[in-house]
């Protein structure tokens, strides 16, 4: 198996967007990524896009953006694991470039949220979830976190401010991140004043519904060294990924994301590395209780520490193992399908010691973690100064 | 590089199945090629489905198929490139074992169409076009393909009556496959008196809508030796992959599929093989103009010669190069996510030894030609006998 780099990396300022369609943004991100990489062409695109189909009523992604690109002609494909379509585009990459089928690589997500009405989004994201047993029975994503964050609480003794500290902290690195989609400080007062969406969880312990494109550029550990000039290598160096039941009725445990636990060893176990070796990490903070259950599940923490870590400071910016600090999908944004491209982004730029204000310092290993519905599948990549 | 061989298939019958819901189609499809191939697990499933969330609302098919098939803990994830998913689904699994990332993977193909009206099953498929500057403005994939028709007619003089030849032949084939949809003989006049719907294009020379699912499992050639007993080992020497601008408007030449040429060409020079090693095809003939003009590409027969050839009987199941011996699209049905799988299917089939009265003899080489939207991606993959 070939060695696999990331030389390039976009993403556009993620927002409600409602002067740009989907192929705009997508493009934007795609030019970013390919500028910053130094190569003219790829032999290869994936798009990570979860429900084009009912947000944009437009599927056949490779072939229109491709075109778009004015690269029609070229190997396209999209990929779909919910919200963690972001990062199987970043694996279906990585086994192709790793396999020698192709060279260079130009990975991206993309999803386009605003131009339907509230209701729609709803039901366009409750398609992650099991429709037959869970969503046409009325439930939607901020109930199903919230009946995890209940056991939390119930099993662990979490509490609504812990989970109000990780709005807090995300909000806080979002301000140092010119891409996120709010700028705006939160306290933990804040967070439990602001209206209950699904009890336990308010509305600041939500991740928005956003417009956005996240591109990177990915080839052989060789060619990049090649390309790098005096930037760092950032090598691929583990990919795991797992599923769990789709519905919450038929888990086995609902204190703890099986499937981001297994997909975080198979990582772990690819790069030879243990949660002691991770610098910073971006993970899938959905919601509150999902970045708590997350640190969790990657081992950064034992079960039932998220919480008392995040208010202890130990996952802030300057803290042991900072979490999340280009803002998390709560205060960066959450275009679905965009979303596992711009954790790996930010784990990058991080990896290169180019974030700026936010950059944490030392940083040679990097962990992001990617999610689909509540839990229902889950990709975890390494990343490493090589 | 590893080298890749399909050990197992497995496909339902195709139809109108009311009784059948998504999940239950693709979980008997994939029994049936895990009893198949002999082993007892695999390390990951590949999904090619187009459009699950218009047809029935859900999406994350990762998740909730491989929970359905009591795996919940697998990877998987899913792919989409419109009719060519399940080209696409082989495609990702291919780069999967080939690269080392995973031993042996479950290749899956679905597509539940008959559960929404036929107005919706016409919006869903019409995702494949470019809706902003196709779809939206009223034109339904019928007319696309009449108007590939039309040029190829004007271009090169082909006749309705050549056109019906297509149907007829693949009908004819279709009568010798258990799992078609359709086990009916048709006349060039049947095609000719049936209702026109959008000329040249009569509704015998569309493939019809269909629910439908198919599996393939693939693993290294050296671990396929090892299970294969008296069976041949079928190896996928060729992969290939290519994009057409989707939008018919902005192609330099609509009387050539040059996604489907450009697929091919790079299958070919991956396998080391060229047209005239072929011994069967399984090709996408959605419209019946759609196999004229994928013969061509593929280079089996000239630009313009298709229409001749199979007017001739060169395609037919005793002529020189069979085309499509499953009854193809037209005749087997047209599960838009299944069709790239259960095209591998037939080619494995064959090239085994065991299509019963369909056989082609002495078949060591096949060839299968999967298909998105009006030609703006395809897939070809290249099976021989190893």
């Amino acid at each position: 198996m070939r060695d696999v780099a990331v030389i390039g990396t976009g993403m556009i300022d993620f927002g409600e967007l409602w002067a740009k369609s989907m192929r705009t943004m997508w493009a934007e991100a795609s030019l970013a990524a390919l500028a910053d990489s130094g190569v003219d062409g790829v032999d290869l695109i994936t798009v990570g896009c979860m429900s084009s189909g009912l947000f944009v009523g437009q599927e056949h992604l490779a072939s229109l953006l491709s075109d778009e690109l004015g690269m029609a002609g070229i190997a396209a494909g999209r990929v779909e694991s919910a919200c963690a379509s972001g990062g199987l585009a970043l694996r279906a990459g990585f086994a192709e470039v790793a396999s020698g089928l192709s060279e260079t690589v130009l990975v991206t997500g993309v999803e386009k949220m605003t131009d339907v009405d509230g209701a729609d989004a709803t039901y366009a994201l409750g398609t992650a979830a099991d429709q037959e047993w869970e969503g046409f029975h009325g439930i939607t994503f901020p109930g199903l976190y919230a009946m995890l964050a209940q056991v939390h609480m119930q099993r662990f003794g979490t509490t609504s401010e812990q989970l109000a500290e990780v709005a807090v902290k995300n909000h806080a690195n979002g301000l140092l991140n010119p891409h996120a989609q709010y700028h705006l400080k939160v306290s933990v007062e804040d967070v439990l004043a602001s209206t209950m969406v699904a009890d336990p969880l308010h509305l600041l312990d939500c991740s928005p519904v956003t417009d956005g494109a996240a591109a990177l550029v990915i080839t052989s550990v060789e060619r990049a060294r090649e390309l790098a000039g005096d930037r760092p290598v950032v090598k691929i160096t583990g990919s795991g990924m797992a599923t769990d039941t789709i519905t919450l009725a038929n888990r086995a445990d609902l204190s703890e994301l099986a499937a981001v636990r297994l997909a975080a060893e198979r990582a772990y176990a690819m790069a030879g590395k243990s949660p002691e070796d991770i610098h910073l990490a971006e993970v899938h903070d959905c919601f509150t209780i999902a970045e708590i259950m997350a640190t969790e599940a990657i081992g950064l923490f034992d079960p039932g520490f998220g919480a008392s870590a995040v208010e202890k400071g130990l996952t802030a910016l300057q803290g042991k193992i900072p979490v999340n600090p280009s803002g998390g999908l709560k205060s960066k944004g959450h275009p679905v399908g965009a979303t596992g491209v711009a954790q790996v982004a930010e784990i990058v730029t991080q990896l290169r010691g180019e974030a700026g204000q936010r950059q944490v310092e030392g940083a040679k290993v990097g962990l992001a973690q990617n999610m689909g519905g509540s839990g229902g599948s889950s990709i975890v990549h390494i990343l490493e100064v090589a």
